[in-house]
C-alpha cells in the first residue's frame, strides 16, 4: 500500500531466540511481522497521550437491563453530537446482565469523556473504555 | 436482585471531597455507586489473576482486509472450539482498514491464547485484548 | 491528621463477601481501610492525566555497567534543574547488570520526559517509570 | 558480552518515519536500541505471566509514619524468609509522609504476595508494586 523499507537491527544471539520462541507461541510465522506490531503499539500507545488525537474505541459495559431507563441514557450518551458512534453490539448474558460494546471514534479526550460517563450510569455494574489511534 | 448490606467506613475529609469532585466529574450522581464500582473493578483484576476464572472479552483488531485469506483465519479462530464466540462487529474504517470487535466467552488462559493469535495475525495492524471476568 | 467522616454505603451480600475474601488474602484487617486504599488510588491515578501535577517516581532500571559513560549520562539527568532528584539506590544484580533506582520529584509532565530519556540511554535494559501523586 | 546477531526488517515507509520521530523524543539517538528495548519490555512482560519466574520489583509505599509499628511490620515483611530484600530507600516527603522504596528479589508470586501485604498495611496511603524480570 505505501513504500516499504528495509531497515537492519543487531540483537544478542539469546535475545533474539527467546523473542522467537515467544512469538511462535503466540502464533506468528514472521519476525518482521512481530516487530512491526511492536514499533506499532509504541507509537499507538504514544498518540494516546494528545487528547486531541483521533482514536477508534470500544466501550465494553455489563449491566443489568432491569434498572428503568439505563438503555436510554445509554442511546442518549451515543448520540451526544461530539463524538460519532459507529456501531453498537448487545449480547443477552444472563436472566439480569448485559454486555453492551459501543464502538466510538472521535478525538482521545472526548472519548475519554463519554466513556466514563458511560460507566458511571446506574447499573452499569463494570466498564471499560479502549482506545486505538488511528493515523488520519 | 439480591440481597444489600449496609456498611460505614470513614474517611478524611479532605479525600472525601476530591473523590466526590472527581466522581461528579464523571458523572456520578450517587457516591454509594461510585464505591461499589471501585470495588467490583477490584474483584474483576483479581478475578483475571486466575486462568480458569470465566470472563468475556473483547478483541479489538484494526487490519488491512486486501491481505487475502485474513478474514478467514479470523473466522477459522473465532470457531476454535476451545472458546464460544458471542458474536462479533465489523466497521469500515477507511478504503483500507477494517475494525473488527469479537466478543469472546471463556477462561482467562483460553481467551488469551486466542486473542493472541487473532493479534499476530499477518495483515492485522494493531489488536487489544479486554477482559472482564463474569460470575458464574 | 485531618477531620475524619463516616459514610454508609449499600452493597450486594454476596459483593461484600467476595471484598471481604480479596482484601483478606491481601493482608488487610479492616474493610474500611482497604476501601479508602481504592479512593486513593482513584484518585491518585486520575491526578496522573494532568501534566502539571506535582508527583514523586521512581525510576527503575535495568543496565550494563561496562557501557562507557552511561552512569554520567544518568547522574547529568539526575541533576537536570527541572526536577528535584530525592535519591537513588544501587543494587548490582551480576558481573554485568546493576539495578537503579531513582526518585525523582516533580511535575508528571517532567518526570515522563526525563523518565524516558533514561530508559533510552545507551545500555540500560530494561526500565519502568512510575508515578504517585501528592497532595501538596 | 554475548553473540551478535543481524536481522533485516521491512517497514512502511510512514511507519518508519513516524517511529523515528517518537524515539528521537524519547532521547534515543539509534534505532536499533530502540527496538531492541521494545523487543526486551515485551520479553519481560511475558516473562512476568509466569509466577515462578525470577523477577527483581520495587515497592514504592507512601506512608504515614507517626502510625505505631508500621515500620516494625515493614521490616518483619522485608525479612520474611521467602523473599530476599535487596535493600531499602527512604525519604521524608513531609511532616506526617514517608515515601519508601523497598526491592525485592524473588519469583513473581511470592512478590506479589508480599507486595500485597506491605500495601495493605494500615497507615500505608498509597502503595506499587513494579516488576521486572531477569534471566537467571
Amino acid at each position: 500500500m505505501k513504500g516499504l523499507e528495509r531497515i537492519g537491527i543487531s540483537l544478542e544471539t539469546d535475545l533474539l531466540a527467546e523473542f522467537d520462541a515467544l512469538i511462535a507461541r503466540k502464533g506468528y510465522t514472521n519476525r518482521s511481522e512481530a516487530i512491526r506490531d511492536l514499533i506499532r503499539q509504541d507509537l499507538s500507545a504514544a498518540r494516546l497521550d494528545d487528547p486531541n488525537a483521533q482514536a477508534v474505541a470500544t466501550v465494553l459495559l455489563v449491566y443489568d437491563h432491569h434498572v428503568t431507563k439505563l438503555a436510554d441514557k445509554l442511546l442518549g450518551l451515543q448520540h451526544s453530537h461530539l463524538l460519532e458512534t459507529i456501531s453498537s453490539l448487545h449480547v443477552h448474558l444472563d436472566h439480569h446482565h448485559c454486555l453492551e460494546v459501543i464502538v466510538l471514534r472521535g478525538s482521545v479526550g472526548q472519548i475519554h469523556r463519554v466513556g466514563d460517563q458511560m460507566v458511571s450510569l446506574k447499573g452499569v455494574r463494570l466498564g471499560r473504555v479502549n482506545l486505538i489511534t488511528v493515523k488520519d
